[in-house]
């Protein structure tokens, strides 16, 4: 999407340099636009660690981009020793966030991709370069098609309300800051914006790390579209009193079985959805199912973060970035950064493929490649 | 209670000079402690506007003070002027804050008791110092009793699970920072801790003003309960994996008919203790009811406040108190700063004569005095 009217994917190659590859680092947003350059797989994983990428497609990109550094510095002196640093490489980036499905998913991706290839080093490198590219042109492609998908529910609304815009409430960034581009959540706002049916989002700051207040904020007035922030605790308010037409959120990882697992505080949106019949949708490509797990409240592993992402905020004053202290010094803080929302409270998934219950049966007939053998 | 071991009200009389009302300015802490001199109406409305101090009961009995300031200050001239200045200034302070019930109240009350002291002004003025005193001590009274009749709730829970504490959500502070003294959900926290029953508080942030973060924490770290402080998004994520016995807040307004008007999303935990079925309890001194109101959610006028206070955020840095931008600026913001939990996610009300169901039948069956004639 358009940073300045200049367009932006969230990770790449560096064009002159395709030793490097280059993200937004997200953290000084939505005050200074930053480019980072990471040339090592130490780099990549304190990128995805301490969260200058974030959101499911991208950490599943930047899984893809990672083994393709891996495979630059790993040992050219066998395919064998080549092979055990690339696997290495492989578990550090996997141990960095728990709770994404899709970083796991393009580690894989590229270890099989590398196994198929030709059984010289060289061949195997070339092999995770074009990869990483195709996961990231893939991942792209599928949210402009959520967008596409999706877009169908916006108007719906919309032909109810002539002339009123339709509201939708979202949660945390699924923006494009959280994919290669288009975003999943947001991919049928902009589809919808951009067809000139009016749009207005409600964007919950999302804390503790205020992803909606920093980061879907700035991606919404970046790009022009109507939106208010507010704080988490008001949803429920604004359902209560028709202001919601539709919720759409993003996933980090969602069971084939329909359970969301999503940013911290998503599952009391979807109660309060629920409780005042507002339609809750949830938006992910296919690589953010677990085609393993059934039961996503008691099998999706919940990231505890550090209390000090609670006790301490940072926010710009006088042009500096400054982070101060919220609570008592001694207070101490817990930090689950996940929660997950169960299928019966989803209204329906919004995938590459199209609109989808959320059950097995739901996904499983959009994706029947996955049915298990019986 | 206790600060630094030396004990407060939240409002009181300057000892040596009764025509102070000097009041604890809660917008500093948790990392300052300034006490603040008020002598006039205006500065009694702009400390209740500005949320010097806030909370039911506290509101109440700064109303009382509040409305002495304005006999103190009133024309002696007539009783007539004196009626309209008093009079007057129980508009001004009635117009700080829409949600409180408690505001009107106790300027009602004032004005009743002067109107029916002796006809003379020092009768008048006498009297409102009188009652400003009563409301005082009776707020604190009823809190005290508020915690005999709640700490049953929680030594119930604590047999069943000997040996464990008995782990508390609450949201916003209901503590003695929001009434005089003891507060009202706090106060059968603070008899369970004070009798040796190991309770631990997860203490929602609170957002967008942080009174849990900022007030109820450093109450409890003052008093030496343990606890915990959490994003407001977590709630829902505790209480489906048990770790929620029962959730207890405070009110601002409570209709007659069980409707709990709270701060901004406290509905939403209302929902999820429901989903979870954990207890949700809401702690009031009767001054907190609406006697005339049927419909919450339709009736109970709820605060909209600038949207900066979502926008930026104040803590401290280097020991400054430090306000930070924490959205794009150009991003505009919403501030609700009320949502109505209806009765039936209520499973009960803890008051000043004891708990009842969250109901016409159980209310009035507390307070008979309250029911209409026929």
């Amino acid at each position: 999407m358009n940073v300045n009217g200049q367009h932006f994917r969230t990770i790449w190659l560096k064009p002159d340099d395709p030793t490097v590859v280059q993200i937004i680092d997200q953290r000084p947003l939505p005050h200074e636009f930053v480019i980072e350059d990471l040339t090592t797989v130490p780099e990549m994983a304190a990128a995805i660690q301490e969260m200058h990428v974030r959101g499911a497609g991208l950490i599943g990109a930047a899984a893809g981009y990672g083994m393709y550094l891996a495979a630059l510095n790993a040992p050219r002196t066998s395919v064998a020793d080549f092979g055990a640093a690339v696997e290495l490489a492989g578990e550090q980036l996997k141990a960095t966030r728990p709770t994404a499905v899709n970083l796991a998913w393009g580690v894989q991706r590229q270890l099989d991709v590398m196994a198929a290839a030709g059984d010289d080093v060289e061949s195997k490198i070339e092999a995770a370069l074009r990869e990483a590219q195709v996961i990231a042109d893939e991942d792209a492609e599928w949210c402009r098609r959520i967008g596409e998908h999706g877009v169908s529910l916006i108007e719906a609304v919309s032909r109810s309300k002539p002339g009123e815009p339709v509201n939708i409430l979202t949660h945390c960034n699924a923006g494009w800051l959280a994919f290669v581009d288009y975003g999943s959540a947001t991919a049928p706002i902009y589809a919808a914006h951009d067809r000139g049916i009016p749009v207005h989002v409600w964007v919950d700051e999302t804390r503790p790390r205020n992803q909606g207040a920093r980061l879907t904020a700035w991606e919404l007035n970046e790009h022009g579209v109507p939106h208010t922030v507010i704080a988490d605790n008001v949803g429920g308010h604004l359902m209560q009193h028709g202001l919601v037409d539709i919720v759409i959120t993003g996933t980090d990882r969602t069971t084939y079985t329909g359970d969301v697992g999503n940013k911290i505080g998503t599952y009391l949106k979807a109660l309060a959805a629920r409780d005042n019949n507002v339609p809750f949708y949830v938006a992910l490509p296919s690589s953010t199912f677990d085609w393993e797990m059934r039961d996503g409240v008691g099998e999706i592993p919940i990231e505890q973060r550090d209390g000090t992402e609670v006790k301490y905020i940072s926010g710009w004053a006088d042009d500096q970035r400054c982070t101060v202290l919220l609570t008592p010094a001694d207070s101490p803080a817990a930090n689950y950064a996940f929660d997950v929302t169960p299928a019966r409270l989803v209204t329906g998934l919004i995938t590459e493929r199209g609109i989808c219950a959320a059950s097995e049966e739901g996904v499983l007939g959009l994706y029947p490649e996955q049915r298990k053998e019986g």
